[in-house]
């Protein structure tokens, strides 16, 4: 598949990496064509390096890796008609770093990153995922040890969550520890959720860990537990 | 030991409960002393019911089990001299439910409801904890399966902490599962956990459930895992 990432932090390369290892085409967006390290990563991994709209343009399905504080402004600046009625896999969180560490998630309460997406672009099937863990997790998720952990997703489209499902899968996640939260307004759990995430990493000394639920599916997944 | 219990909902008389069962001496307080249900379970259980005042006053710990958007007009009703240097651990959620379910955890991304009561009382010893599950699961961890999993907690105060570890430790969570997140700011991660617990409970079917940290300590904990 083509897929367009928006976005060549480390997150954006990152997945990048790791959709070209499971044979995808992929293109890495910047808001500038010419960024050095973009054609760099780019030129070393056999993807293509653009702008957020020839990125946007050329895929099938797309990946929002920008700055939280930024995504909404990047998908304006792409425009409707270039985005269409396209997969966005939003994995980005609002933080704002300008009073240092840790972040605040700038999300009201009544509104997370992943609605305000979906709401500016109505055809957008806007899947929020992947977004509650650091990116080597991701995109594996036996990085984090032997026992099977979650990872959530939520969007208005049930045929937009089924195909990220199945990326999801490829990337290694277990299908029964893919859990579909319903609509996108329940983005706005697993984006509140980046406070606890940003404590944990801090006290547990390493951002290679995840969540796993207990208790609710303990029947189904017996076997994952031996204690 | 004087337990002390604010609230005497679900929350405050399924911990006041448990305190009855390993012994301790409970006290339940509410708004009027005189509270039909509360004198009703009182009586029933071998504990006593009356005022906050008076709650606050009879304690030696106290427990703020109240709704989370009544918790600080709670204690200044109480006011400091009753309230003194006590430990307050602090089990509420400041949810709205004013539109309806789900609620909106009502706190600023910049004071959580713990740092709001310690803030107000600076004499008081605050730790959060035991916010991120519900009632039964609170006081018998067992009860949502097999595996370990984890509680948190947050407080400035490092011998408070420590007794409510110990606390913590007679209800039955492992040791190595009660996660000290630091001072009383930590607290904004777990309530703001909450828009996703209630998520999760929505699509698990079930409250009988709670997260576990996977990967950060697989090492001490492996003989837990068999997947």
């Amino acid at each position: 598949m083509e897929i367009g990432i928006l976005g060549s932090g480390l997150v954006g390369r990152t997945l990048g990496a790791k959709f070209l290892e499971l044979g995808h085409r992929v293109t890495i967006g910047s808001r500038d064509a010419a960024k050095p390290e973009a054609i760099e990563w780019a030129d070393a991994h056999g993807a293509a390096a653009t702008d957020f709209a020839e990125t946007a343009e050329s895929a099938e399905l797309l990946v929002n890796a920008t700055a939280g504080i930024a995504s909404l402004d990047v998908l304006l600046s792409i425009g409707a008609e270039a985005l269409g009625g396209k997969v966005l896999i939003d994995v980005a969180n609002r933080l704002d770093f300008s009073a240092g560490f840790p972040p605040f998630v700038t999300i009201s309460h009544h509104m997370s990153l992943a609605e305000e997406l979906q709401h500016a672009f109505p055809s957008l099937h806007v899947v929020k995922a992947l977004n509650t863990m650091n990116a080597p997790v991701m995109v594996a998720p036996e990085r984090v040890g032997e026992g099977v952990h979650d990872v959530f997703m939520a969007g208005d489209d049930d045929e937009a969550k089924s195909q990220v499902a199945d990326i999801l899968a490829s990337f290694g996640w277990h299908r029964d520890r893919i859990r579909d939260l319903g609509g996108i307004a329940a983005a706005r759990g697993v984006e509140l959720y980046l406070p606890l995430w940003l404590e944990l990493m801090r006290n547990l000394g390493t951002a290679k860990f995840n969540i796993r639920i207990v208790g609710a599916d303990e029947a189904e997944t017996a076997d994952d537990d031996g204690a």
